[in-house]
């Protein structure tokens, strides 16, 4: 028995990639995991891979990994280059929501999506979005990440046309602690047509995301290149 | 034993009006106690009086009593007619969170203070509550009633100076059921200095708006007629 | 004041139309509404308006609205034909979860958007919904509707490639109670790029799906036969 | 893209001057504003920044802060100097307390205003709160701070006529943790009235005063003062 | 196999009589079990028996049981006149806490013991509470009753030196709901050596008192009286 | 202002000392109590005084102290010798549940009430608890001591027929985290009777004991001796 | 579409017969069910079917039925012999746990398996359980049924040497309403091994049994017939 | 009075031999049961004991222990031969899941069976465990092992006939955070005839398998070995 087994067919059936989630695995197994990926010449995505985990890996496999601390995020091989304009616009509410929004744009652009990042627009100071919504009316698909109450998420479906992915994040305190706030927020919202997912989970908005541009389906030249690089 | 003792000189105490909360007393007990202040010549505001309850009590009492069925509100003795302009202001977000600002400004109302009272802008059309910012800002306080993600809330704190009184409403249903959402929302809010009641706290809202008016500090005639009444 | 005020543009600024929750409002309040749109000549969906809320409006009204028990949900207005071969599918995991499905499915047509409806498919016998697969993938938007434990969510994200909005449905008893479970199920799902939306809330899963496609931002004729009705 | 945009004119619309939540940033990130605030010479307040953040800002920063353990907050500018008697009262049930009472008290002095701090004054020795009655009657708004049952905010609200702010603490263990114990208390307290802030929030519950003392409406000199400094 | 095994021993091993909680029976299980103490000659209480409940039991039952709606409490068989001063105070916050005080009453009744009962003594009023402080400290049990925030539990605890049984109620709404917050106010008290029993538990509180007077251990002629009886 | 105010009278008030959670206070805080209540010649209890911390206090108050790191409380000044037989038995389910059951020992313990020890009874196997029953049945108050499921709650209180204390603990893991699964199956345990108190709290689960012994009432010689030491 | 498609191949894969749970289907849904199965000449299992609905199937459909009401359970088809003496026992710790007890009962019969069935046997009056355990001792399987606190599942498991299934009902109020505290206790047992289904839920209790006699493994004559039957 | 008093008559009684629970045991008090147990000659199986714990054991005590730091298991004593094929399959649906997995593997083995282990099988790709449900379907106990959302436990009920133990894990976030999906999941699932254990408990699933097979009741020759070694 190995303790794991990748699908590398998952994108041919769902147009969505094989990532390795590292939060409650050992040093050795995320180390044996890339080892079998580079071996099979396959690109990978790591995700929640925290700074200290990341450091305890062997010096070979880190040398293969673009990482960023950031996000917690590792991709093995090489990172496409994007085709075309960005379809997919990120929104964070506060600073301290970067990290969630990055590891949506690290999952977007390992699939070959470039996409446009708005930091700091929450709706204690409405105008900071307002200015903004031209721009996000303009994109396919808008992630907005928030903690605290999450009102960003149903001000913004009042605001823009396309696919709305609502990412609750854990920051907040009090009963606001853990993201539940947001999450139920989001999903209670006024504004219908939020699309939501877990708390802090930026890797399966971007999959929202991708799911709703269609790649797949549409056998577009973008996502055929993609599909060749795996 | 009898079954309540009023506590006439709370006013003296606090500013703040005894009431009686009707729902969970049986007839019998909502009637003694209006007969018994009916004796006193004192008014009484009866909240949560639903209208079955209502219908219920005598004749004699139900003509003393000035019911409200939408907020389930009595008032035994005279409303006194309101002093001076409103210094409060009422928002509900929507049309089913009427039945608590009602309560909020028959409340108001029993206190001598009149209040204005505006409905259905919440925030999924941004523009219903942004053509009456001037007005709200024109209020020493706004009550603002929400339900399911309670958005409104934080929207609103970043707009105007006085104090926000958030009341979160039981409208909803999934996560959204009982107003625990609406609540956590106000709560945790990026947008500070909100003063939060329980859910579907109307009368309370009214209460902590008396307080913040500073009725009881500040001795003045309309606060001065209100006294003499009781 | 009224105690309504319609967002007739919303439609124009996000591509969903403007609704009437009916779970809350009073007869009298659903009444008003409903007069008020067809005066205006504009049609209107309302939403969980029990049979016995219904059959207490006046038979004016009654008569403007198609009425569907099943969904709670009635049109006021000409159902628009649907333009074209379905591009949603809706698949309900047991019999009881049909009348969610069936709010998604009017919601749905009330935009224009024609759906193939699948019911009794749960995992329980996977054979009942692996013989669907084909059909499934052909389809742009696929909404998995489910109660008890949701697994259904997690096995049809690892099968199709579209955007796969999951509805909990409050089916089920004990820990399964309210759907919370299959909230829960559909949100930490292994299989990523789920849509999650509210409990029961099939309303706003037909709406995340008119987003995922995009009408919005179309103007296909589809979309603007639909406007032209409005 | 900056990840930060600060809100410079929210004094201006609500009375409320910006403030900088440090509890899920980087040291980075506070550095980044510290330093961006100073270039502008504009005063600000650091929330939530523990010691150990604190002692890994520069020592240019940290030159430039006047920061506090207890509260875990810092002022980068001057502190103006409190115009007249204070205003607020800030009661602590216990001493564990006092770090939230403290938060309070900063955020007052920050915007210019001082209060009266009691500490360890809880209901289990009912004397202790007694005997400061008369001094608590005495100011507009008295914030009460208190963990594990919090039934000092029933007992104080029964007996003073102005605001009462309840600010829950997470002191407390077992079914007291987290303060939603407290938290809960206040919300459902007997004694109507309070305002509630959420659990440990010293910082909101000082804006709540601030809103209720109607600075920004009354345009007072000590206001006016205040206004100037930034 | 018949449905039901009285423990008829009980008393003798922990001084605590049999009693038959009537919420989840079937009428005809209540009604089997009463004709089966009566043949035995063996008194029997019956607790959270409604109204309508009783209503449907035979007339001979009926007639053989002493019943109360408000505490829905019945008696078979002769209850006993109460042995010397009460020992045991009952005090209720409020009105609506009346139902379940009562049902402390009658089981200590039933078990030979009188109580003095305190209706309407909350904490909002504290002059209610302490001008009968002194009764208070002279009862070697004081019973607290209380629904909402449950404030009186601890103002209590500190101020009388016996035990304090505290029995939280249903009474409140929003976060207060269902006795949950009254619930956690006693168990997390600042005032210690509470007895907390379960949420609208009269007959538990009784009996917690019983075991505190030590009855069983006692042997004394009161007891004896209770026990010739049965 | 200092930061405490201790409550020297609460024993002449309620029969229970005063006593110092040490929990969330700073070693500073605690070294100024007991600095403070050694000065005055009082003795005085601390709970919760983990080893590090009382690690970190200094030599000379260490050098006051009664230190017991099991149950992590110190005793500041004499412990009395204890007065007759014990009174008291505590029951620990489990060998983890050692540390709560020694904390109401050594709180008995300074008040002057010895106490019988048990350890590792819980039901599983039952025997092990059968074996003592009679030992159990001889003792006035009977503390319970347990995590988990907290079967032996309902186990005991049917066996024995005095003040059985239930003390859930905070041992398990799952559902049983934290200690709410024992709270709640003594709260709704069939045995009645049952006097609850907060999770893990050993140090009130002693003082209900001391309640229930009538200490504060009898005047008795034992305590007589207590309050002479004080 | 039909609304429903039964899964009659599941006995031959899992050894577990189709049922039919109508607790949230309409009358008609279920009255459609029974006419189809009844057409095939198919034996079918209707759960949770509440007498009210019962009544309101047509008269030729509840001709078809074995209905018990204290279950709420119908047979379609002949109740085969039971073969040979029961390896099943349950056993339910107070009357009001029978209606769950029976429906576990039935569900085994309608597989051919025969159960003894123990009625209140709950641990307060440990004797009665204790008369048991030999016949206990001597059953494969043993089905507990408990509310409230659910001790007797320890207590059952720490005696018998089987497959012991927990079956949580929703018996209690307060904080064991809704059968969450039985459920927890279930799971979080220090008798190990327990085997836990969701709350009221007889009949996964009886499936779980008829799994550990090995049936489907086993192709006994017992078995057999059964699967003739069909 | 010692610390604890093991129950070596329980697998006499149960068929379950006692284990120790590490966790929240002191190093000195694992220590004092280990040596206790060597010296009786008693074999023993410690779980939770976590590497830092095990390292802190004398030299002596480690070296009579056969420690797995995955599973945080040891065992003392000779572990026994397997007797026989695996009668019990252990599936695991991530890679994550296998140091719970491996704990029910190692607590089989202690009692002298030997398992079938198969990893990261989940329903994201359900070819995985497609392919191995032939081999799963020969096993007479499956136990499944999963966090997240637990769907692999409603899909492989549906498809084997034997017992189907669910082990939920805390493997997981944001909602799925410590196991509570998973394990409700379990519980609610619509493929009945589920063994629900503790989230985490692969000790306990092992147990309900040993039930499961008959074990203490079969006397079976495997078992016999067992009990002499003991």
């Amino acid at each position: 028995m190995t303790d794991f087994r990748l699908d590398w067919d998952r994108a041919a059936r769902t147009g969505i990639h094989e990532a390795v989630l590292c939060e409650s695995k050992a040093v050795a197994q995320v180390e044996a995991i890339a080892a079998h990926a580079a071996g099979l010449g396959r690109p990978l995505l790591f995700t929640r891979l925290g700074p200290r985990k990341a450091e305890r890996l062997s010096a070979t496999v880190r040398g293969l990994l673009d990482y960023d601390p950031l996000s917690r995020t590792a991709i093995l091989g090489d990172v496409p280059p994007a085709a075309g304009p960005p379809r997919v616009a990120i929104v964070a509410a506060g600073t301290s929501d970067l990290r969630v929004a990055r590891e949506a744009e690290r999952t977007l652009r390992f699939a070959g999506e470039a996409a446009t990042l708005l930091a700091d627009v929450g709706v204690a100071g409405l105008w900071r979005l307002m200015e903004h919504v031209d721009t996000l009316r303009a994109h396919r698909v808008v992630i907005a990440v928030a903690g605290m109450e999450g009102a960003l998420f149903s001000v913004l479906a009042g605001l823009v046309p396309g696919v709305v992915v609502a990412v609750p994040t854990s920051v907040g305190y009090g009963v606001g602690r853990g993201g539940r706030t947001a999450l139920h927020a989001a999903l209670a919202s006024c504004a219908s047509g939020l699309a939501v997912v877990n708390v802090d989970n930026g890797f399966g908005a971007a999959h929202t995301a991708l799911r709703a541009l269609g790649t797949a389906h549409d056998r577009s030249p973008r996502r055929a290149g993609r599909m060749h690089r795996a």
